[in-house]
C-alpha cells in the first residue's frame, strides 16, 4: 500500500527554518522518497520565497537526490494530491510578533509568543488561516497528514479537532526532544535509549517517567533534578528551568519542561524581558537580525548547504522533529515520539476531544497517545488552567468576542491584573486590526 | 421515626460565637427542639467556656425554653448519643492565627487564614484533631451528623471524606448566604426568593445561576454586576468584590465570590495587609481584641442574650446558617442550602470523592446536591487548581510531608516564588511545632 | 415575573386520555389558571378529536372554570406563543402499536411498545415528528416547555438533546409514581410523604433508596421486597414485578420497576404474550376495543366529566403526571418529581447529554436533578445495555439505516437471535413504511 | 541494568501445556536466556510434575541450552529472588472443571470455564489463591512480573489489581493472537504485519480496528467479515464466530471474537454442549482424556520434545503468548500484544482501576496501554455488562456474598432465570465447598 514516493507541502515555505528541512529530507531521503517538495507563501512574501528555493534547489542538486522544488504562491495548486502538509506560516511575520512581545512588555506584563498575551495574539491571527487551509486540504488531498508546527502548536490542533471534522492532523513541538536530550545528559546515557511519559499541553508539559532502554529511571532523575548545581543549570540552558528548590521538585514528583520558567519564575523572566524591551532585544527583534543575516546568507549563490548560523536562530529540532514524525508515518516504524492529538483519554482528567501534548508510538495509522491516567495531582490545577485558557482562546478566536479574551488574559497566570488585560487586549488588537477582522465585525 | 428532642454537642464550645449559637437555638425552639446542648472544651479554654457557658445558660432561662446546657472538658462524655455535632474549635487558638498571619506578611505574601499558607496551616492543625473527633463519633454517637464550621471547611470535609469511612458530615460557610443577601439587593428582591447554583470549593465559589423564585435572572444580573458603580462596590462591601472591569465579568460569565479578590486583586489585598501588618491589626489581632471585649461582655451577670457587638466579630452569619441546616435536617424541610459536601457528580470533572461547595436540598437523609454539570469553561482552570491544592495540603497534613507542603504552598496563586515558599513553609512548620508532630517524626 | 394565565397546547389532542387531562387542569384550576387549552390533532383523527373536544368543553363548562378550550387541526396556529406545549401523539395510531407488537410476537419474539421491537418501531416513527415539532416550538413560542408522554419517552427526549439545541424538554411516564404508591403501601405510610431516589432510563429504573419524610428506610424496603409472598405480588401487580429470589434482591441492592419483569422473567412475559397474540388480545388489541368504548362514552352529550372506565386503559396516572409536573413549574413548587432529563452527570457514569430518568426538584427553571453518583455496581451493566440499545436506535431513527436498526434490536436482551433480529426488522419497515421514508430513500 | 539471566518460576508447573512453555524458551534461549525454570506445584500433584520435569529436563538437554530445570513443592522458596512468574494453575483440578460445566449444562444453561456459572466458580476457587501468590511476591521477589494465564484471566488480573497493591501483573490470553492470525488468513497477509486495536475484557473483545503495516484496512475486513461464505467459517474455527448477518456485523461496526457465540449464539452453543452433556463430552471430560494421553506420551524415556499432540489440547497459544511476552519485557522491544492490563483510560467509560484487555506497548516497563477512546457505541453495552458481572463475581469471591453470587449470575446474559441462578450456585458451592472456604464462614 506504501506510495513509492510522497508529495509534501510546506506553506510558510518561505520561512529561514526552510533549508533545514530541505536538509532533513536529503538526508533522509533512502528511507523518505520524497519525490515534490512544494514551498508555498503569499505573494507578500515572494522575495524570501525566491532566495529559500533557490537554495534549496541548490543544496537539493548538490545532494543528488531526484527531489522536486516547486515554488507557489497558489495554495490550492499546491495542495492537490499532497501526502503530507507542513504548516510553518507566520501571519503578520515578524514585525506582528515583535507587537506580540513590546506591547504587553510596555505595561510590565509578560508578552511572549506562545504563553499570555503573545501567544494570544498569534492564535487570534492563525486560527483562521489555519481552518481555511484545513478546508482547502479536505477538498484537495483529504489523506493527507497535516503536521503543523506554527505556534501555539497545541491551540492550533485544539481548534482544528473542535471546528472541523479532520482528523488527520498533529501538532509538533521541539521542547520533547529537547528534553529527551536533557535527561540523557543528565543520566549519561545515549538519546537514543531514553523515552518518557509526559502529561500536558504544548509548552506545558511535565515529564512523569522517563526510561532508559525502557527501565524507568525516574526516582533517581528527579533526585538529581531537585539537587542541581548551579553550573549544571547554565550548560543545560536549552533544557533546564531555572533551579527549583529539592523540596518543590520532590513535591511535585513531576519535572517540568523549560517553559514553565513563565509560570515559576515569572518576576525573573519578566526582569530579563524587561531588560530587552528597554535595548530593542526582544525575541522577535532578535530573531529579525538573525535572519536578516541568514537570508543575507541564502542569497550566496555558492552556499548549497544549511548554514551553520541556521542553527543560533532557536527552535532548531523543529524541522528535524517534523522530518522524523513524517519518516515514522511513512515507515511506520511504531518509535516513540511527543506530540500533540487528540486527548481521547490519554490524560484522563482532560477533555477527550482537547488537544495534549503526549508520548505517542508513531505509525502509518498516525500517532496513537500511550495512555496515561489522571494528571498526577501536584500538576493537574496548573495543567487544567492552562488547558482552559487555551480553549477560550480558541473560543475568542473563532467567535472574535472580546469579552472572552479579556477574560482569558485575565485568568493567564502571566496577567497582573485585569485593569491590564483590558488595556493589552485593546493595545493588541488595534495592532493588529488588520489580521483579526473577526474582532472588527 | 423523628426524635421528640434532640442532642446537639458544639466542640470549641468555648468560641465567642456561641452566643449567636444559643441565641439560633432559642430562636428556633419550637421547631427545633434541642432538649440538651453540651459546649465542650479543652482545659486550656476553661476560663472562655466557662463565661460563655454561664451566658448562655441565663440566655435559655431568660427565654424560657427548656434547654439543657452542659458544660464538658470530656469529649467522649460529651459525645455519647449525640445527634448533631458542631465543630468550630481552633487549634493553637488566636495566637496562631496570629502566626499564620503576620509569618507570611513578614515575607510580603499573604497569609489569610483560609487561602494560600494561613488556611494550609491551619488545615495541618485542624485535620489531625478533627480524624481523631470522627473516631470518637463513629463509636459513640455514629447517627450523628457532623456539622463543621471550623476553615479551612472545605478541606476539612474532604479530608474527612477521604480518611475516614464516616459520610455524615457536612461543611458550613457564611459566604453562600452573604451572596444571596447581595444578589437580593441588586435585584430588589428578598433574600428567601433568591436560589442560585454555585460551582466551587470552599472560599472558591461562583455563582454559575440565579433564580428569584425559581426563575432565572442571572443574564440581567450578570449585568448589573459587570457595571457596578464604585459607590455599590463599598455599600455592599460584604459581598462584592473589587470592581472587575465590565468584560471580565461578562467573558467570565460566573459571578465570584468576595475571596476571589486574593486572587485576582492579589496586589491589592497584600498592600492593605501589609499595612496591617505594619500596625499590628491584622485580621488575628483585630478579633483577638473584639475577643476581650466581647468576653469583657459575656461575663456580666445582667447580660442575658446576644449582644450587639458580636455581629462586628466577623463571620457574623455562620451561626445562623448551622441552625439553619440543623433544623432543617431535623424538619426534612427540603430547602436549599449551600453546604460542603462530597460531590459525587456534582460538578462532573471534579473528582467524585472530593469536597465541593453546591446548591442542595435539605433532607432528614441530609444534603442532596443537584447536579450542575462540567464546571463553566472560563473557571474551570481555577476551580481546579485550587482543588489540586486543597488535596495537596490534605495529603501533607495526614503525611507530615514537607516536600508536598512546599510543593501546595509554590502552587498556590498567592505564593510568589518557590523560595518564599520553602522559607514560609519553615518558619511556620517551627512557629507551629507544638501542633504538628505529624511534622516532626 | 409568574404570568398570570397559561396556554397549554396538546399535541394529538385527541386521545383518549385527553378527558384525565382536562380534568386534571380543572382540579388544580386555583393554582394553574389554565386561560386556553388548545387540542391538536391531524386531519385523520377528526372524528376523535371532535368528539374528545366536545366533551372536554362540557367538563370545563359544568366545572365553571374560564378555560377556553380550542380544537386544531393547525399544530403552527396553535403553538403560537403557548407557555407549554404536551405530546401525546401516536403515529400511525393504534393499528401500527398492534403490528409494533404481532410482528414480532408471530416470530416468538416479545413485541412490547417501549421495549424491544415495538419501543424501536415508535421511534422510528416518532423522533422525525418530534424533531419537526421542536423546530416550530423554537420559532413559534421558544419560551414554552414541551413535555413529552409519548412514548418511548425516554429516546424521545435523549433524541431531542442531542439532535437539537432545545433545551426545555422534560419526558414523562407513570412508573415511578406508581412505585412510590408500591412502597408507600409496603411501608404503610402515606404516598405523599415518600421520595426515592432512582438510577436508570425510562421503563429501566431501579430505585436506589426510598425516604419516609426524608430518612432512608431503603434497607428496610429492600427487605421486605426480597420476600414478598405471592399474595403481595398479586394485590399490587401495577407495581411488583413477578417474584425476584430474595437472594437476587439483596445482591442487587436496589429494586427493579415493573417494565423489568420482560428482561428477568422473559419466558413468563413471552408466553403470556403468546397467548394473547393467539386470542387476539396483545395490549394494542384491548386498548383499541377499550377506546371504542371511551369514545362511544365521550359522545354521550349528558357525560360532562372523566369516566371511571377511563382508568381501566391503562397508563391512568400518566395525565395526572403532566398535570403535577406543569403546576409544579408555574408555581415553582420546588418539590421532588421524577421525569426525563438531560443526565449532566447526575448518574456519574453515563454520558452527559444523555436521558436519564431521575428524581427532580421542581423549579420554574424546569428539573434539577438531584445527583445520584455512578449506578450502583449490579445495575450498571444492564443499565448501560439499554442505554447503548436507546442511543442506536436512535441514530438509527434520524438515519435510515437498517443495519444499526439490525444491529440495536440484536443487541437487545428481548431478541433471541441475529436471524429473527433480520427478519423482525425487515417485516416491520414493510409495515411500517408509511411512516418511516428515512429508511426507503 | 538488563540482567544476564533470568529466574522464571511456574506455578501449576505440572500443567500439561508445561512442554510448550519449555519448547518456547528453548527456543528464545538466544534473546532471553533462562537460567533457571523453577516448576512449583501442589503434593497432590507430585506425580504429574515428576513426569512433566523429568521431560522438561530432556528437553532441556536434548536442546543443549544451560537452562536448569528445579521441580519444586514449596512455593515460597520457589519465589525467591524470581524475574518472572508466570501462573497456570487450576484449583481442584480437571474434576472440578468438569463441575463447573456439567453442573449447570444438568440445569440447561450453558456451564463454559470462563464465561457463565463455570467461570464465576472457577474465579471463586482462584482468586482467594492467586492473592496468596501476591503476598508471597511481594515478599520474596517484589520485583517481579506476574503473567497470569489462569482463568478466568481478566478476572484474576483485576482482583490483583483492586485488592492488592501490587502493580506488576499481566494477564494473558490466547484469543487476541488467533484474531490476528485469522485477519491476516482474511487479508492474505502475514500474521506479523497485523495489529489491532481492541477494545472488551478477556473473552469479550471486540476488534475495533486492524492495520496491515500500520495502514488501516479495517472497513474492507468489515465487509469480508459481514459476508463470510459457509466454507470460510469452518475453515478459521478457531478464530470465527458462527456466521452473523451482513447488517449485525455493519452495523455493530465491530468483529467480535469467538467467545462471543456464547453470547450471540447462546440456543446453538447451548445445544451443542447439551449433547456433549448426554455423551460425557463436555469440554472438561475431553481434555481429561487428551491429558491422560498427554501424560502417557510425556512418560517415554525417550520423549524429549513437545509432542505434536499437544496441540490438540486447545489453548495452543498461550505457552507461546507468555513466552513471547516475557521475551519482549526482558528486551524492551516496543512491540504491540494484546493483555489484561488496568485501564487507566485506555478505553474511556469502564473503571480506571479495572482490568482490560487492550493493544499495549510490550516494554522493559511492562505493557502500555495506547488509548482507544469510550467504548464504541454498538459494542458499549455489552461490555459494561459483562465487565459489572467480573466486578460483582470478583467482591463475591473475596466476601463469600451468596446474595452477590446469585445476583451476578442471573445478571449474566447465559442465566436464563432468577430460580436457576440460586440452584446452580447452590449446587456449585456445594460442589466444590473444600475450595470454597469464604462462603461457607
Amino acid at each position: 500500500m506504501k506510495k513509492d514516493s510522497v508529495k509534501i507541502v510546506t506553506i510558510g515555505g518561505g520561512s529561514s527554518y526552510t533549508p533545514e528541512l530541505i536538509e532533513g529530507f536529503i538526508k533522509r531521503y533512502d528511507t523518505l522518497p520524497v519525490r515534490e517538495l512544494w514551498l508555498v507563501d503569499i505573494e507578500a512574501g515572494r522575495d524570501k520565497l525566491e532566495t529559500v528555493g533557490a537554495l534549496a534547489k541548490r543544496m537539493v542538486e548538490k545532494a543528488g537526490v531526484p527531489m522536486k522544488i516547486v515554488l507557489s504562491y497558489d495554495r490550492r495548486e499546491a495542495l492537490k494530491d499532497a501526502d503530507f502538509v507542513t504548516t510553518q506560516m507566520r501571519i503578520g511575520r515578524l514585525p506582528a510578533r515583535i507587537l506580540d512581545e513590546r506591547i504587553p512588555l510596555s505595561h510590565g506584563m509578560i508578552g511572549q509568543e506562545t504563553n499570555g498575551a503573545g501567544g494570544m495574539f498569534k492564535a487570534f491571527r492563525t486560527i483562521p488561516v489555519i481552518l481555511d487551509i484545513v478546508k482547502d486540504i479536505q477538498e484537495l488531498c483529504p489523506n493527507a497528514w497535516l503536521i503543523n508546527f506554527t505556534n501555539p502548536a497545541g491551540m492550533v490542533t485544539e481548534a482544528i479537532l473542535r471546528h472541523t471534522n479532520f482528523k488527520k492532523t498533529i501538532g509538533l513541538c521541539n521542547v520533547p526532544v529537547n528534553m529527551v536530550a536533557g535527561f540523557a545528559k543528565m543520566l549519561g546515557v545515549e538519546e537514543k535509549d531514553v523515552t518518557m511519559e509526559i502529561q500536558g499541553v504544548n509548552h506545558f508539559i511535565f515529564a512523569t517517567d522517563v526510561f532508559v532502554n525502557g527501565e524507568s529511571r525516574f526516582q533517581e532523575l528527579l533526585d538529581k533534578y531537585a539537587h542541581l548545581s548551579a553550573e549544571d543549570t547554565i550548560q543545560m540552558k536549552n533544557f533546564v528551568s531555572l533551579p527549583y528548590s529539592p523540596a518543590f521538585i520532590e513535591g511535585l514528583g513531576a519535572i517540568p519542561c523549560p517553559y514553565h520558567n513563565y509560570y515559576f519564575f515569572t518576576k525573573e523572566q519578566l526582569e530579563e524581558e524587561l531588560e530587552q524591551f528597554k535595548t530593542g532585544t526582544v525575541r522577535g527583534e532578535v530573531v529579525s537580525e538573525t535572519e536578516k543575516e541568514l537570508f543575507e546568507l541564502y542569497s550566496h549563490e555558492e552556499l548549497a548547504e544549511k548554514p551553520k548560523q541556521l542553527e543560533m536562530r532557536g527552535g532548531a529540532k523543529y524541522s528535524d522533529a517534523a522530518c522524523n514524525l513524517i519518516q515514522s508515518i511513512y515507515n511506520d516504524t511504531g518509535d516513540i515520539q511527543y506530540v500533540n492529538v487528540r486527548n481521547n483519554g490519554t490524560i484522563l482528567d482532560l477533555p477527550a476531544d482537547s488537544a495534549v501534548e503526549v508520548a505517542c508510538r508513531i505509525t502509518a495509522d498516525g500517532p496513537k497517545p500511550l495512555a496515561t491516567g489522571e494528571l498526577k495531582l501536584p500538576i493537574s490545577g496548573y495543567v487544567h488552567m492552562i488547558k482552559a485558557f487555551e480553549r477560550m482562546t480558541i473560543e475568542a478566536a473563532v467567535s472574535g468576542d472580546r469579552n472572552l479574551a479579556v477574560a482569558a488574559l485575565n485568568l493567564n497566570p502571566l496577567c497582573p491584573s485585569d485593569e491590564l488585560a483590558n488595556i493589552v487586549v485593546d493595545e493588541l488588537l488595534e495592532a493588529h486590526k488588520e489580521y483579526l477582522p473577526q474582532f472588527f465585525k
